[in-house]
């Protein structure tokens, strides 16, 4: 069933649905990135996973860097309309961000393979990726404006901190797995890992907020009715 | 100056004195581990880089996995006597771990290469790694023990949590640049998140631990008075 499809792919008049192509080029793209990184991608291979010829993909796309700042945009669009759902309370926004992260491990990978070969250059695509980060920051800002967050640290601190928290057990699989004797991929981790961020939240949350009230108040099973 | 040294090095007799031949291997071995990961890594450029021949090379360590298990032992043996001074206080173990880190980033970078290729698969060496951080978890129990670390989360988790907190934002120097605007080698930054982490250690601390009385008495500058 797959090779018929993947067969269909390749011998389908690419040209005539050209927003369907982009999007199968951009998917092989991903994937080619999230594997092999900036540097390690071959065109060739993303044309062949897209099954496209390689002269299609130009034409669509440029070159590798045009490729990799598309699949940049279109992950970001993607990511922003995922985060603008976060919800104010921190401890469900950190269960919240984790999850996210848990179905988004390739961008993780590529963001990594992006770090090792970073030495201080200016990033591709830079310019718009600080005007996303600016808006999450901005939008930390504002929760600590409606007493949400705490104002203890700066909102860019929070900001690092809380991605530090939620990606960094995906980021190193095998430092989770050496330490919590688990796959991060499993749900037995997923799941303590979430509950244990649901808790650690109130590391972020406003001061007037009394973690011990909360505590007990979940302890004894009453949280759903107080929160709804 | 460096390249004469190097030169000497080079023509240096390495069969007289195979502890420091050794350790030259071992430097050039870490450097290059931490630069290309142990996929991308070349014995003949470690020679190259130790100034011996490849031969030799093969004569001390064996094969390329022989010299990363030396590399890991080696680094690992290092860094359970720098872990052994850590403080007990969470407001001075994280910002005490996060400037081991700083020092350390090619381990970092040792580890993240890792963690790309890692694919649910055995590590090399993970029995002695699975024993080191086993270690680590058995310190922090102690530490929750004695009170001074809260018992809210497991130590597995704790440790997850420490780690994730002073490991990634030099994981991620490129995340980190856009978040706060800094280098992550810059003094400024470093500065900033030592600040940053010896604050945010509350969220560690056992829940006897009164932090209002003890965030003001560090504010009104009494800190060092009191912590000596």
């Amino acid at each position: 069933m797959r090779a018929l499809s993947s067969r269909i792919n390749r011998l389908a008049p690419v040209s005539r649905n050209p927003e369907r192509t982009r999007e199968r080029i951009f998917k092989a793209a991903f994937r080619e990135f999230a594997d092999e990184g900036f540097a390690g991608a071959r065109v060739d291979r993303i044309a062949r996973r897209a099954g496209i010829n390689k002269r299609m993909l130009y034409h669509y796309f440029g070159d590798k860097e045009a490729l990799f700042r598309e699949v940049l945009r279109r992950k970001m669009a993607q990511r922003l309309s995922w985060t603008a759902a976060t919800p104010d309370d921190p401890s469900k926004s950190l269960p919240y961000w984790f999850e996210l992260a848990c179905k988004d491990m390739e961008w993780i990978r590529l963001l990594e393979w992006e770090a090792l070969h970073f030495i201080d250059r200016r990033l591709i695509d830079e310019e718009r990726r600080r005007t996303a980060v600016a808006g999450a920051v901005g939008r930390i800002r504002a929760r600590q404006k409606m007493g949400h967050l705490s104002t203890a640290f700066t909102a860019k601190q929070t900001l690092l901190a809380m991605t530090a928290l939620t990606w960094f057990p995906l980021a190193f699989p095998q430092l989770t797995r050496l330490i919590m004797g688990l796959s991060v991929s499993g749900e037995r981790f997923q799941a303590g890992q979430k509950e244990f961020l649901r808790k650690f939240a109130a590391a972020f949350e406003a001061a007037g907020t009394n973690h011990h009230l909360r505590f007990s108040a979940r302890g004894n099973g009453q949280t759903k009715l107080k929160s709804q």
